[in-house]
């Protein structure tokens, strides 16, 4: 497990310290207009999960006057002089400096020309006007830095080599996913291409030398690897750039990568747990990585950059695990690019955050793009305690050596018993402390570790412990419950003796999967009349691939200990497991859009865990998890193979729902990139999605109907019939139009209604219902949650 | 690596010792004629290799008046009222019973028929007289204690898919190695039948249930397992046998017998050292255990009846990594058991053991088995240290973790580096000390594990150290040579820093093979006129599978380790890869003799290591190895296949060896069996082997002759002609006739003489040269090595 990782990480440097200070002082220039556009300074501040990086809230701006600007310009205002948008581009900037008379050479980072028109360029406010004033102009932006969010999940997930989506799709075979994330570590068995054919002609990327990484690294399965970085270099021109090529150092984007697509690779382990086979979800398919995130910074203009080349590389699923956080969705990066990408029939995979257990937490809340939200697995990591009167205890522990105490005292001393006298404790030397429930189990850990004693029974039932890892010394945490057992016999024995055996995976614990505490929350800040997250995945202690130069476990007090694979948790590990799913639904129905493919991920989403009860909210108690948690459930890859009915969605529907938010022509082209080819004629805030959401604020009625209209299509073969099955939210009434649909042949449509007259709830709480239009034949469910929200100002 | 192992054996109780001290008062019984076969009362203490048990000189004897002994008849004797051996071995004992008068039960222990007939029972002296004077007896003896002597291996000695022995034999399938040892653990994943076909009709064994050990726990890998202690409970009616099964409490069965035929067993390593798959020589040859060797004691009579049971139930190869010290031959249970295995066309391959490096240290020096010698691998478990000023140095180490030590400050301190005083090391706490050659390693490495410091470099350039391990702290072992750029660096560095690397595992080190110091040395003391050992296999730092429940390693100084794969050394390791090496030549030649497959061996042995020099003995400063110590050189499976010509040899021919020494009629039959099968018509002291050994005493004179006569058969296709070529021992004269052979036809076979003309060395030395006989197409050479050996008296 990750810990104390911030002690690894890159220190600031004083002088990039100054710089901040520097910038905050520009805050009242002419720059406020557009911090204007964000609700805090600490909007800019989008942090990595902690279990990654306990980088502390940090605000990076670029230095002096100048700073980074992300531009949207509208193409079709291209002078018919430049044969180039890039030639266009500079041009401008170059005029902007002539402009402003500034002798310093204002620098364009990126022109962008795939998933949005524009460029990145260092400028003066001065030179910013100047280019404000040119034609095509759109919209100008801060640059902003992103928030990033780890095998028997494929079984979990009931990937079969026998039978479903695996063998249907080829295992993901010639689908390509482009990672936007941290670099790839490229000797990692994980993109061994063994059992890889050609890579697919159409494939127009490459493997760009940079250091520690030179062209041959890539191959038939890792067929692309890029960097960018110049966002990070204009926010601070004097940074070094510790390594300047795709080389991952700091484990995220390996991990993220070989959960969507890593090959198989036998007999891994993190110290001994979760041994197995290691794979991807797709373990056929293509990874092309995509580096935006640096130790040195993690930039807008260098995440544009990457999603604009990975949809001009020709990838079909763009996997991104990181988000902004409360920015606006005309300047969210993401939403911006995967615009473009949608547009182009590019899947975009990204995570819902890791911000929970609160409502509105989430980030990526993008209606062209699926949102994940991460859950539990049904596995945990245990040692065994057996007792010297043959009592067996199964605990949980990650003490990562195949230690095995055998027979050692068992030691319970009611001065030593609340294990935090480090000193007292070293005393002992051989045996094993019942360390009573007292206080911080973590801290506990650590004076025992401290102390050398050969080993700990510590008593918790804390859930939270058991997503971190950080046994740093032999010992297991058994519950309150069993620990009556283990302090009877040690204070009824004449000789009282213990054993602890390690390094134990237990499988099929149950419930599972449940939603994780972290998992951040919808509704989504965008206020775009769908909720999210869509689908949950699995987040909590999944094993992947790893940098095998970071610190990922320890013995004792100063034994680092370094491994291939690691066992981490997040959204950014549940994000790459639907990319990879996406893309062997990909492989199957290469014709679908987009909306297609998560509708098909949507609807047959499993809201129930494998105790066949709804999936509980580990953030609140255990109760049911509503859809602004689990979003329509756990993914069920085969289930999505054949759904029945899709919802599907054009550019133009999303356009439509653009249009009728309360958005400028300025805010929307910065999405939609040109008036040519979308226009608001079509206003709708009714975007034909698998999902429903009605509002509520302390403001509104008492009681409020909401009317919604879908479109499903038939993709079932041949004739079939649905009738609609309603379980209305507590307190709603939910009326559905027609009750029955007939379709007469594959790829017919039929419209229908939904209405919801629903309560305002004066506790601000969540309720929650589905629609499912069954079929009759029994083969099909295909639903959609409704849920019933406050309005969450976060 | 194992070490301590003596704390984990069983320690023998109070009440065993005082039966040994009865026993030992019986020497002045009618037993001691038959002690007064065996030259001393230590030559019954048959040790285990101390790398497996550091059990230390103990007799075990049976209780009170009553011994077990081993009654070798003549079956031809056999009364027709007796339908069975058995029948026939129980009235014997039954009447020996009734004629000493003696209340007391004698029981039969075990019926041996197919190596050997007779029989295995607890009786007195008087009733042992009465079993003398019964018609058919040849003779008896005391049951005595055996003494036990680990998967690059496989590409050091030539093996590869593609080419040569191994896809030629199939992989060994279908050929059955009976392994007699310690047991085996049936979960190794050696022991899986993945990709093995079905079981050969022709086997006859099964799988005995037993503590911790079902029937079904075999498959078609792991054919059979038997176990049989008769021998322990007859010499301790008292003793309580913890592991009544055939499964492994020691882990050198599951060691030797995965080495020989254990399946493929990917990313398999010993804490991350010797990393890769897996897999025994014979990687499709069945394994059949026979479990004689237990923790409450080591008998004869088990060993006999294990070897009679294998050679009953249909094995092809007997792999035995045991043997009898300074026992005479015709009361070496495993030379009795091995004559009848040979006769039946099974092929005994046995371990030199582990007394070297003196000469005359060698048992099974056995005329109609294969023994062997073990030597060194082309591989070393390195880490690598990395000075803050950049420069590298690989040291060896194998600290069983996978710890990085980061810039750690280095440490000279002239009052610490001596690593002597634990104390004063522990206040040091962070930081790579540098401690100097002065004293043991192993106590430097002791205090440096009790202080708990980071980490240390230790100087030593001590082999011995190197086959060792026991690295407990996070250390380096670097040479004198490169300690110069460490203490300067230290001295003069403002703030000196270092890194150590570990888990690394260096292959194609050189000079390798060398042998090893511990490989017990030839003449054999039996006298037999043939050289031993007969070839050389690795045996040191062997990865094999073993027991998990067995400590291999430790952390620090109360972290113990457990392992399913061990390294460990011994000939017990180089054993097991000739049996699956003779495996494989017997698929391929299922007609050839055991004479004729190990001529293959020995003919086409290197004496050359991968310098292209005489590999050398260790055990000995280096200098070439003689014979004595290597046999004919290191096996090359590949060659061994199509070896040109062999030297083969029939049952007939060990008799009439038999017959020319100076044995009695009962001392033969012992071995032989039966009047009526062999007689002494023909003694021969001129086996037709191919290696030569002339002796000479300090009684002999300066210059003596001695006269070989060889047969050997054209095992080529066709036609052939060999010329001879002689390298004579330093001070010798060897003539050869004829010196051309001239074969018409495959089969045909050719005589020719040799005689040597040599000298007495004065200090008592060896000298050695080979007779090679030359194929004129230059496709074959087949070697024979000559030596000139004084007499050991041992």
């Amino acid at each position: 497990m990750e810990r104390d990782k911030g002690a690894f990480l890159h220190s600031i440097s004083p002088s990039k310290h100054k710089t901040e200070l520097q910038t905050h002082h520009s805050f009242s220039s002419p720059m406020n207009q557009i911090m204007a556009l964000v609700p805090d300074a600490s909007s800019l501040l989008l942090l990595f999960f902690p279990f990654f990086f306990l980088v502390s809230h940090e605000i990076e701006f670029t230095s002096a006057d100048r700073s980074t600007y992300i531009v949207h310009m509208d193409k079709s205002f291209m002078p018919k002089a430049f044969s180039s948008h890039h030639g266009w581009y500079s041009s401008m900037v170059g005029s902007s400096m002539a402009a402003s008379a500034q002798t310093d050479d204002p620098s364009l980072l990126y022109s962008y020309d795939t998933v949005l028109h524009g460029f990145s360029a260092v400028v003066s406010p001065a030179e910013l006007d100047v280019l404000k004033r040119s034609p095509g102009f759109i919209s100008a932006y801060l640059d902003r830095t992103v928030t990033v969010d780890a095998t028997h999940t494929f079984e979990f997930l009931g990937l079969h080599a026998s039978s479903g989506l695996w063998p249907v799709s080829n295992y993901g075979d010639d689908v390509i996913i482009g990672v936007i994330d941290s670099g790839v570590w490229p000797e990692s068995e994980s993109y061994s291409d063994d059992g890889m054919g050609p890579i697919p002609a159409r494939w127009r990327g490459t493997c760009q030398p940079g250091k520690a990484f030179n062209s041959s690294m890539c191959n038939s399965k890792l067929i692309g690897a890029r960097y960018f970085n110049k966002g990070v270099k204009a926010a601070d021109p004097k940074v070094k750039i510790t390594m300047n090529s795709a080389r991952d150092t700091s484990g995220h984007g390996t991990h993220t990568s070989s959960t969507a697509a890593g090959n198989y690779v036998g007999h891994t382990s993190f110290f001994g747990y979760a041994d197995g086979t290691a794979r991807g979800m797709a373990p056929r398919a293509r990874i092309a990585m995509y580096k935006v995130i640096w130790d040195e910074g993690r930039y807008a203009s260098d995440v544009l950059a990457g999603m604009d080349q990975a949809v001009a590389d020709g990838v079909d699923v763009i996997s991104i695990s990181m988000g902004f956080d409360e920015v606006p969705i005309y300047n969210d990066p993401i939403a911006i690019a995967s615009f473009g990408a949608m547009a182009k029939g590019v899947v975009v995979s990204s995570s819902a955050g890791n911000n929970g257990p609160n409502l509105g937490t989430l980030h990526n809340g993008i209606p062209w793009v699926v949102t994940v939200a991460a859950g539990t697995i049904d596995r945990s990591f245990a040692g065994t305690l057996i007792l010297g009167n043959g009592k067996t205890i199964v605990g949980w522990t990650m003490f990562p050596a195949s230690a095995y105490l055998n027979d050692v005292p068992l030691i319970y001393n009611e001065t030593l018993s609340a294990c935090n006298l480090t000193e007292s404790l070293a005393t002992v030397r051989y045996g094993i402390i019942v360390c009573e429930n007292i206080g911080s189990v973590s801290e506990q850990i650590n004076h025992i570790t401290n102390s050398g004693i050969s080993g700990a029974i510590f008593i918790s039932d804390d859930d939270d412990l058991f997503e971190s890892g950080g046994m740093t010394c032999p010992g297991v945490v058994i519950s309150p419950k069993d620990s009556h057992h283990v302090i009877n016999y040690a204070k009824t024995s004449s000789l009282p003796l213990a054993s602890i055996r390690f390094q134990e995976t237990v499988v099929g614990t149950r419930p599972a999967p449940g939603a994780a505490l972290y998992t951040s929350r919808g509704p989504s800040p965008y206020d775009i009349g769908i909720p999210k997250p869509d689908v949950m995945a699995p987040g909590s202690l999944v094993l992947a691939a790893w940098i095998p130069n970071d610190e990922t476990a320890r013995i004792g007090t100063n034994l680092p200990l370094y491994s291939k694979f690691n066992i981490v948790s997040g959204t950014s590990m549940a994000c790459p497991h639907v990319s990879g799913i996406a893309a062997l639904l990909k492989a199957v129905h290469p014709t679908w859009t987009p909306a297609a493919i998560r509708s098909a991920m949507m609807t047959t989403a499993d809201p129930y865990d494998n105790t066949l009860n709804p999936i509980r909210d580990n953030g609140l108690n255990f109760v049911p998890a509503s859809p602004l948690v689990i979003g329509s459930g756990q993914i069920r890859p085969n289930q999505a193979t054949d759904p029945g009915l899709i919802y599907d969605a054009s550019p133009e529907d999303y356009v439509n729902l653009l249009c009728s938010m309360n958005l400028t022509t300025n805010q929307i082209m910065t999405i939609t990139r040109s008036t040519g080819r979308y226009n608001c004629s079509i206003p709708s805030p009714d975007l034909n999605y698998p999902s429903f959401i009605a509002f509520y604020t302390n403001k509104t009625r008492t009681t409020s109907t909401r009317r919604f209209q879908r479109t499903v299509t038939n993709v079932g073969n041949g004739p079939a019939t649905y009738n609609v099955k309603i379980t209305a939210p507590k307190g709603s009434i939910v009326e559905v139009s027609p009750e029955k649909l007939v379709f007469g042949q594959k790829y017919e449509k039929r419209s229908y209604a939904m209405s919801i007259n629903y309560k305002r709830d004066d506790k601000g709480r969540v309720s929650f219902g589905s629609l499912v239009w069954v079929d009759a034949t029994g083969k099909y469910e295909v639903r959609s949650p409704i849920v019933i929200s406050p309005v969450v100002k976060v």
